[in-house]
């Protein structure tokens, strides 16, 4: 019998059995829970427990040891977040790697800009492409697109090998429990720097300011030490728990606010667009004053 | 014996009993669990059942029907937004009205604007404002403020007295259910324009733009029949499902994307600033979408 984490099914007199999946955040005695459907796919990999299930609000979830990382119904906020905000701020972004983002929403995104050359996707875990490849989109982008590569290899060993070669560093790390951990230590964005070309940018989200200033604040504080230019922004992501999420851009050379925001590609997306790529950058007094 | 809306007590085994308000989204299947270490007050007054609960990550909340409406440790967001945005607009807001917002945190941001000579807030719901008073803040602001007046009315009737009087209306409602149906009625905004002056201004806020685009679009269009200007503006609202809440104004001179930002008083707020202020009105893609 499987029994995913977080997952639980009840009976209400009368009715059929219902299947909820509920998100916890504890140390703020939140829990939010989601009505499933159906549950579409159940494993455990190597490296976590990875499930895919039919939400009736957020369409198609991948869920990751309980928690929902991705959605067909607002995952593109996340993405297009994370990707487009670097890839403008950078003038010639040749070579993008992305470090965690299995489902390849990351990738998706970063492939709208045509002067990029190469990108690598450097997972972990095989599994959550390959299930997210099913479940969620088909094809692929590595199956559409030859610019993309994917590596299948832990983030931190593998960034060790890597010297002054990319012009873009994403990662796309989920949160800081589980096989993501060491993307969250001094250590990582010390080799990610060196990982970088000369004028290189990276880029990492860095939970909810609201409920885990903690991690946004240590994050901005070891890549301060690093980067001549690092720059909080925002955006409203529906499923993460309190809706808003912050984001670090941390460069070498280019600064965000002084982009050529002609190079945003943002007509096909869904959240972003030029009014919205300064306005992210505007911090709530609150998130401020818990960067100081 | 009590029972309050959406409040369970459930025992969890060696544990000692546990209680949760669960707020639904019924047709998003969403459900969001607050640990609540104390219920402090339960009234089933004329109106709706109040209820204030010691929260373990939002500190004390005002509760609604069930509904959380304020919270001591994230509530200012929504006031600030609610008020700073009209107050900034209009150049000599001298007369104020809020409707609802019986808790007072709206009243209590107007009066930040020395210009500001009456703030009139008229309320259906007397018990709620003593309640306020008493477990959220104490001294109110109208004990402290001889400029605040509480009005205890119901706000449809209330407004059909008035002719020409405010500069400034704002509407602080609570969801579209129970005492606040009506203020969600286009025979509610048309009362609204009648009674501002020739230079007057409204807002209120629109429900989620995530889970329930309608009431923004409907707020949109019947206030666009009346008013020459109107926009949305946006916030991240931890407490309100989905984290993003919207926000409309809609003014016969003043706008909003023109206004004096130095009128703006935001040093002691927790959330709005002078580049916030712009930033909130660069709308995401499928908000803009869901408004066409």
């Amino acid at each position: 019998m499987i029994k995913p984490t977080n997952l639980t099914g009840y009976y209400k007199e009368g009715e059929r059995e219902e299947l909820w999946l509920f998100d916890d955040v504890e140390e703020m005695g939140l829990e939010i829970g989601y009505k499933i459907d159906r549950l579409l796919h159940y494993e455990q990999s190597p490296y976590q427990e990875i499930s895919v299930a039919e939400s009736a609000g957020f369409g198609r979830m991948l869920v990751l040891d309980g928690i929902p990382q991705y959605t067909s119904k607002e995952g593109y906020i996340y993405n297009e977040m994370l990707t487009h905000v670097p890839l403008t701020t950078h003038p010639e972004p040749h070579k993008v790697a992305i470090i965690g983002g299995g489902d390849c929403g990351a990738a998706r995104e970063t492939a709208k800009y045509t002067d990029v050359k190469r990108i690598d996707v450097v997972e972990i875990d095989a599994r959550v492409v390959e299930v997210s490849r099913t479940w969620l989109s088909n094809p692929a982008i590595y199956e559409l697109d030859d610019r993309v590569h994917m590596i299948y290899r832990d983030g931190l060993h593998w960034i060790k090998g890597q010297k002054a070669i990319y012009d873009v560093l994403i990662v796309d790390r989920s949160d800081p429990y589980g096989p993501s951990t060491a993307l969250y230590k001094p250590a990582f964005y010390e080799l990610a720097y060196r990982a970088l070309n000369e004028d290189g940018l990276f880029v990492c989200h860095s939970e909810s300011p609201y409920y885990n200033p903690k991690i946004m604040r240590d994050t901005v504080r070891y890549l301060n030490k690093l980067f001549p230019i690092v720059r909080v922004y925002l955006a409203a992501v529906p499923v993460f728990p309190g809706g808003i999420w912050s984001f670090v851009i941390a460069s070498k050379k280019w600064d965000p606010m002084h982009a050529d925001i002609r190079r945003l590609q943002w007509r096909n997306n869904g959240y972003m667009n030029p009014d919205l790529f300064y306005a992210s950058f505007a911090l709530p007094n609150y998130v401020k004053k818990a960067l100081e």
